[in-house]
């Protein structure tokens, strides 16, 4: 029995690919410039910087890093299956905190401005979908424009009503890939590593105050965030990240799409919902 | 900003619908002898059993925990972004555990047997999607047979490469829909409360034996599991489900499908993934 239970989701599991072909030239090194690492009790979250969308929010994460703005800050409104917001917080206007402009967003790009590698697979929310540099995204269909989709892990910065009214509050995504947020919010990240604890946060009660911990004391405490680059290199996390635009991503597509494992007594529908196909992300340090 | 910051998921975070119209009729409550209590050490999860799919995994699963079955197993597998997998686990060949025949797979039922509310949202899974009793569901093109579908939530029976191979084995999905087991697994519940405590089981490395956890020190235990109808009613939780085929449910899809608040300053796409339109559940007790 005990083989058969591990057989059931060797093939459907593989949502890190872990196990895909490895050759040097399908995987490129996260730079530690875009490396941005959250601390909590739990474990360290490791998050890419989406620079080919927001220049603008990475760059504004990256400094606030480097301030130490996070640094005892909290995840004070996490709502289970959706989303886990931290930065600012409710208690604003009681503690000093550097302040920072409001920023433009960053919701779409040219697409001639990025390599973006679309995937077969119908979508429900965009014309095509598929992925720039590792990063699920999305594109019009006049192919003109590209923006990147909210899959678990995707890290984006709050805002207010209006379009141009984030600063420093982020959210990350943890639950079924709110995409009806596409395009509307100034995404410029995903996790890579330590989505377990994301997960383990502390949760609020969406019925109360939007999913707002009240008690300051159940809230998971931030901390650090630090940029990689600022660490010394002995200490500091590497990864890489398997190419989207590789024949070794194109073939695990095709694995998923094609499920021949015996484990599947029924062929299921030949179609990857964007969010299932996160490019693999492997440690290198 | 506080209030912006707020303001900014009302209606997009609004994934429970606990804030959604409460009227007698449009709720329905859970029998306890279809609610499954498992105790963890982070607390308590609710799963409703559905009947309507598998009244013999349901029943294996009362068997099971009236037999004391899982008191004391623990969480073996975990995958993050994908399932929580308990049950007889990785020693099972060294515990002297009760043994239960495999169970013929509950993989669908005929429509005719059940009350399925469709949505009217296209689905890259099935040619219908919508709901029966609560519960996420699919429809055949012949409109002739209906089966729950794989959301984050939703429980069901492992097994080996057989159909009818499963027998006391279960998962949790805590990720993005797996929606390419819909048909396949022997669904026969859904987390309506706790979800929070299943997310923050300790993971495995799914590179590594499928990401079974080596060490049975790191992996959580199960305190117990009950049904509810065997607890004292005093002690005894109770929960209601917002009924899927009322008015109230038509409408709350009616506003998800359409949203107005000014938060939108573009509007989504008028399209509710399955997945997105769980049915509201409150405590009553």
């Amino acid at each position: 029995m005990k083989s058969l239970i591990t057989a059931a989701f060797v093939t459907a599991g593989c949502l890190t690919g872990a196990a895909m072909a490895q050759t040097g030239s399908d995987w490129r090194a996260v730079d530690p410039e875009d490396l941005l690492l959250i601390e909590v009790e739990d474990g360290m979250i490791a998050i890419e910087l989406a620079g080919w969308i927001a220049p603008n929010h990475a760059a504004r994460m990256r400094q606030a890093a480097r301030d130490g703005f996070f640094d005892g800050r909290d995840f004070y409104r996490v709502i289970d299956g959706f989303v886990a917001q931290a930065g600012r917080g409710e208690e604003a206007d009681s503690i000093e905190l550097p302040q920072y402009p409001a920023l433009a967003g960053e919701f779409t790009v040219p697409a001639g401005s990025v390599t973006f590698t679309p995937m077969t697979d119908a979508d429900l929310y965009a014309p095509t979908v598929g992925h720039v540099d590792g990063f699920p995204a999305a594109m019009n269909e006049a192919g003109s424009e590209v923006w990147p989709i909210h899959c678990p892990g995707t890290v984006a910065m709050a805002r207010g009503n209006e379009p141009d009214s984030g600063d420093v509050e982020f959210y990350i995504v943890i639950g079924q890939g709110p995409r009806h947020l596409d395009r509307i919010m100034s995404v410029f990240g995903r996790v890579i590593d330590g989505m377990e604890h994301v997960q383990a946060l502390h949760r609020g009660d969406p019925a109360v105050n939007s999913g707002v911990i009240a008690d300051p004391a159940e809230r998971d405490t931030i901390l650090s965030v630090r940029v990689a680059a600022d660490l010394p290199e002995a200490v500091r996390p590497a990864y890489e990240i398997m190419r989207t635009d590789s024949q070794a991503f194109h073939d695990a597509k095709a694995a998923r799409r094609n499920r021949t494992h015996p484990f599947f007594f029924e062929t299921p529908p030949a179609v990857i919902e964007a969010c299932h196909m996160p490019a693999a992300v492997r440690r290198a340090g």
